[in-house]
């Protein structure tokens, strides 16, 4: 297919027929378009041009560009909107976009917003929703699915169906319940084109379902479904009450934030910077991070200078990009190989043995770069024995050092439970910078006796 | 639910199987655990043990477990298997699964295999999707799909589907197709369950389908379907045949490989290395890394050689970790926000304005870092007003230069069709370390005059 590509003349033509208030043309325009092209026209609009685009079309359509905007444009629109018009834009909504475009707004808001919807029942499933938090299935789930009894026969199923159907955008799996609600198992809309009418529920469905429970955490949502190639999962309460549905649309959201969050931290980036956010955003989500980089400089600065036999060494000094840039990178390695392993659930066994393997990786690596380091060193700078022996030793120590705390520091901060992934990045090397001219002037001071 | 987890009990327990032979308390045993995890038990066990497993499940099974296993233990499986064998567990698999297993093994051991499939459909099935690159929609899609010819009635179509059904574990959408076999739009289920069975397919089919064509890249195949959330897209041809189908979970396994790889990379480990493997695949995925790194410590040793003034100035060199921790941190953030928004799809826009944003974000934070630098280092290391003025000046050039490479390099890179992932970690890192030094040595000269 031709992609849709965001163009700065489509961007131009669409504020021109905004200024010139051609609503015909502009409905003309946007017909054409997916509601997730729109979206991206109006992420580059002016916060004028945006709400007026959102007032001309219909509900049908906005209500889906809205679940797709920019969270900080769509927070601008809301604010311009009746309380009414925002109810008409989310009745058009499955039950989980409906709670994502408000959930962020005050809570007094929420309940005006709640109380113009006329669709009492989906109004009740929205206020359910809004209990959870974002990142729990609860948050991800949806009240949308076709469910029946196990006690029905197939003909009333799938009259059943059939209503509820109208309402599902997507008809995955039907689930099947109890008298009390309780998920019993599934039908699979391939066996019931496959079934004859007359069989009964109870005597046709598959016991064996996955699931989850409201309050299990969306990562872990997440590696099921992809685990097990689920296209959807039901979500039950604590008494095992269906309550829900997920599906993987949702799922392939939550693993891109994942993804791009792990990657961001790698980078030393606060999460939820874009390219295209203002200098100050970028300020923001960047200078803590380098200011965590310049502490270290100035703490290596302040080792060096304790170090008076140094100071008085220059070709010592001339290597301390060296042995920084190496711990730095094996800092890193190791580290991202964890987080990695951890995300993937693949970090299993004893620690001490992950640590011995790393010392071995380290001591490899290390004797590896010293060997070809000593060699150029000597041809190149003509450096002492004892002044080689120092770079050949440090970097050895310095190598291994690096690889075990790069190791130890994302498991350990798993254990506490706190995300492993801040300890890639400015982080760990900032630390393994520190660390590493620490060990190699305190080797200098003993090889060479200053 | 409760999720399996591997354990060393676990695995103990099953190896005591296999060596004492109890081949129904085995097959029990993995009787109640997904293919899934039956694959994650067969990636901790020896070669032996993991063929005795293969050959004693059913090909049902075991064919299943095959696609998920590691790829290099998967090889060693299938080396240990008769072409019948294998011919046997590609036969219970859809096609795309089929590919991937045979996909690496050597030319005339496929054709041996493919030999032996009884069902010759399936078989050429399975010749036609091994013609396509694995990182294309050819490489990704189906040949199991449900389609209807839009001269048929509804009838006619229900039980030509039902037949086809047998064949396609989920049914997304019904293709409608021409007499040349032309993709001409679909059918939904759901609206198939609501529709009256008298009505004929070229009256009540979709015209609108979003579709990809065989050569498009599997990355933008992933953008497409998760952009506009679809769980399954038709491929066509280049006549515009209809020849396949792709659907959402291997495009998950497309976005957390890319995912993976983007974040191995920005860490400085060739792709395909996991926490599990051994020494050597990790020297070999981290050697080279740390290599580039190491170069370009030698060059900053070099460079800081060639400014006598600067050996003669101790102070001045204690700074120096302070420059390339700035300088390689404010790289490797720009880099990272152009890689991700390249690959988000939302760089767009003037180079040169993108670079102007850069220099302005450099400027702000480069002011910001080098006060901070210059109130610390004047009380704690009484540095001159002229030394002062050196580190301040040099850290905003050092920071807006970063920022302008790390901004710069990833968009070139991009535009010659190199993967711009690349020029995150450690290539960007050390290219940086090596250009902040010159910088830094460069303006001290020309301040203090040596």
């Amino acid at each position: 297919m031709i992609p849709f590509k965001l163009s700065d003349g489509l961007i131009e033509e669409i504020e021109l027929l905004i200024d010139s208030k051609s609503d015909s043309a502009l409905r003309m325009k946007m017909e054409d378009f997916h509601y997730a092209d729109i979206a991206e026209i109006i992420n580059e609009l002016n916060f004028e041009h945006a709400t007026y685009i959102i007032k001309l079309l219909d509900s049908e359509k906005t209500s889906e560009v809205l679940t797709e905007l920019d969270e900080n444009i769509r927070e601008q629109i809301l604010s311009n909107l009746s309380a009414k018009e925002i109810a008409d834009e989310i009745s058009e909504l499955d039950t989980d976009d409906a709670v994502d475009i408000i959930a962020e707004l005050p809570e007094d808001r929420v309940n005006e917003i709640i109380a113009q919807i006329d669709d009492k029942e989906h109004a009740r499933d929205i206020v359910e929703l809004l209990r959870y938090d974002e990142d729990t299935a609860g948050g991800l789930m949806a009240k949308e699915l076709v469910k029946v009894n196990e006690n029905w026969n197939v003909l009333t199923c799938v009259k059943e169906m059939r209503r509820q159907a109208e309402n599902v955008t997507r008809v995955h799996s039907i689930y099947v319940v109890d008298n009390d609600e309780k998920l019993k198992g599934r039908l699979s809309l391939k066996d019931l084109l496959t079934t004859s009418t007359k069989a009964q529920i109870s005597s046709v469905y598959i016991p064996k379902v996955d699931y989850v429970t409201v309050h299990d955490r969306a990562e872990d949502v997440a590696r099921l479904m992809s685990k097990y190639d689920l296209e959807a999962i039901p979500v039950i309460d604590e008494l095992g009450r269906l309550v829900g549905r997920i599906t993987i649309d949702d799922i392939v959201d939550v693993i891109k934030e994942e993804a791009e969050k792990d990657y961001q931290l790698a980078a030393g980036i606060t999460q939820d910077v874009e390219a295209d956010d203002d200098v100050w955003v970028h300020t923001k989500a960047r200078l803590p991070w380098l200011l965590i980089g310049m502490f270290g400089g100035l703490g290596a600065a302040s080792i060096i200078g304790s170090f008076q036999g140094a100071m008085a060494n220059p070709i010592l000094l001339s290597f301390v990009p060296l042995i920084q840039a190496t711990a730095g990178n094996m800092g890193v390695q190791s580290s991202a190989i964890v987080v990695q392993g951890l995300a993937n659930d693949t970090i299993r066994g004893e620690l001490f043995k992950r640590l011995g393997k790393e010392f071995i990786l380290g001591l490899i690596n290390g004797c590896a770069i010293a060997l070809v380091v000593l060699i150029i060193s000597h041809f190149l700078f003509q450096t002492s024995y004892l002044v080689s022996a120092t770079i050949g030793v440090a970097l050895i120590a310095v190598i291994i050092i690096a690889a075990l705390v790069g190791t130890f520091v994302p498991i350990f901060l798993d254990k506490k439970g706190i995300d492993p992934a801040v300890a890639t990045g400015p982080f760990i090397t900032t630390s393994n910078d520190v660390f590493g001219i620490l060990i190699y002037f305190t080797i200098a001071k003993l090889i060479l006796g200053f």
